[in-house]
């Protein structure tokens, strides 16, 4: 594969992605798509895995560890659960290039940031944290599709020490797979993201523990006269609000154990806040006061509304990526 | 409009629906594309909204008060936040017809059946508790639609003193608008749906609380150096996670309001049990224990997945209301 003809497009001979799921192996392909990439080197934990994203065309080749997939790439992309993040770069940090660019897609980054510094050394310049914000409920290669990022926001969360040349070349990639890209503080990004994700998800996963409890426990099975139809009962009755509560603890489990342990205290600090508001609500049913209720209930509904309205409507994906038909 | 010709199809030839919102309009187009009702007449509080409703042919005639349009209907569906419940039972007593039969639409049944015996004296055993179980998060007469109904559940909770026969009359009417008929106790309803709706309703409506009072606190709008992109920065992260927890945040604030109170022992109840839960993970993730996190987070994931395994799946609208040509 060349780089497009007579442009001074945005291209990366050979790219390292060190873990094929949905995020590595969409963001593969939204490259391979534009021609803003070479060769895709694929290294991951699970063989099937690696030669099911060969055979999908999402990688051309398969490495034996992430050190061999990093040597002679110009850029690796990092696309674990965050939890192994630190000892991935501990493996790549012997055979990276003198001017090859790392990065991550984990949604914790201050951590990241001193994980890099321990196992980087000196590379730790060519490293640019990243984390692309896009719905992630399914995950696995399988789900990886060209156009996940397009329109979604991706957080970069650079170093002091971190190149600008790197963080640029980073920007690039994800702007050239159709995200937006932001720069901001690693520590703002956690405390930001413990509350629009982290926190949502902990609930989430909360509520079909109570859900499963309950169930288990006979309380929802006792319905008389009704029994036999009460397991499709309980999956209509969850059309009233459940399922979409509940969306996000579709989740992958160690995806989402790695973030909980490696942004405990700002998750920690949200979840305690978030437990203050339900009391109040408690309290306010427990009252029977209806005005303050409706008054809650009105603002809540106005305040998503309003956060709806900013964000950046998804620009068709049509028409950042015509097909090409020069080769 | 005529019955379909030589069939015994269900037919009310006058219906009257007091609340002409999306669940009350909803029934309405539902029923009168499948020739299932003769003329309806439709009854609320704002003027503007059932004019609307005439308008877009939901309603054939406007009523000035909800015992005018309970006179002479063969079925009143009572489509109200539960708090108007009792108020509207009684305006319509004196004004029901001897076979009349009555229904309302209310997400909490123990205490309507309490309103409806002290509303509506004998009349009561022509009253047939009843909740379509359907996604609300719009509301008004401008969101219903026809198939709102189709392959969802419809929870009737007969008191002791209901005639069968009123039972059966309102089973068909809901079936004739493409929904699946479940009876059960009024409390067990109250139980399952404290869960399953009303449990995620509430803590949606808390978390854009927390959300809102963040945001406005400064903790999101001091990000270094990028306080112009912070709005829209806001929106975008919402993408991981908040946006699908928060959809119910965006129901109708009334509607919420009343059935908090109606159902308050239930939810308050469920309040404490999901603050169980969260207790315990934040004692796990602040433990950092990971092996615990991830068991749960799988055995979450897993339920959800098997409760929508046990979800009928919705039949294809189209096929259940085939365009009829005969009139």
């Amino acid at each position: 594969m060349t780089p497009p003809s007579g442009k001074k497009a945005f291209y990366i001979p050979t790219l390292a992605v060190i873990g094929v799921g949905l995020i590595g192996g969409s963001l593969a392909r939204a490259l391979k798509r534009g021609r803003h990439v070479g060769r895709v080197v694929g290294a991951g934990r699970s063989l099937a895995s690696l030669q099911k994203a060969r055979r999908l065309g999402v990688i051309d080749v398969m490495s034996a560890s992430p050190a061999q997939a990093a040597q002679g790439a110009d850029v690796v992309v990092v696309a674990t659960p965050v939890g192994a993040t630190e000892y991935i770069l501990q493996e790549i940090a012997p055979a990276l290039g003198e001017t090859a660019v790392v990065t991550d897609v984990g949604s914790v980054k201050s951590m990241v940031c001193e994980m890099a510094r321990d196992a980087l050394g000196a590379a730790v310049r060519r490293f640019v944290p990243g984390h692309p914000v896009a719905g992630k409920e399914h995950s696995g290669v399988d789900a990886s599709h060209a156009e996940l990022f397009v329109g979604h926001r991706v957080a970069l969360t650079p170093l002091r020490e971190t190149d600008e040349d790197a963080r640029k070349t980073v920007r690039r990639m994800w702007r050239a797979a159709g995200a937006r890209v932001t720069t901001m503080p690693a520590a703002e990004h956690d405390r930001v993201l413990a509350l629009t994700s982290h926190l949502p998800h902990v609930l989430a996963y909360a509520m079909v523990e109570l859900f499963a409890d309950t169930t288990r426990g006979g309380v929802l099975s006792g319905l008389g006269g009704v029994e036999n139809t009460a397991p499709a009962l309980y999956g209509d009755m969850a059309a009233g609000g459940f399922y979409d509560f509940t969306r996000t603890a579709s989740s992958d489990p160690e995806m989402w154990r790695d973030i909980c342990v490696t942004n405990r205290a700002q998750i920690l600090r949200q979840l305690q806040a978030f437990s203050v508001r339900t009391e109040r609500i408690a309290q306010l049913i427990s009252d029977g006061d209806l005005h303050a209720l409706e008054r809650l209930f009105t603002a809540a509904r106005d305040t998503r509304a309003k956060v709806g309205e900013r964000r950046p409507a998804r620009p068709r994906p049509t028409l950042l990526f015509p097909p090409k038909s020069a080769s």
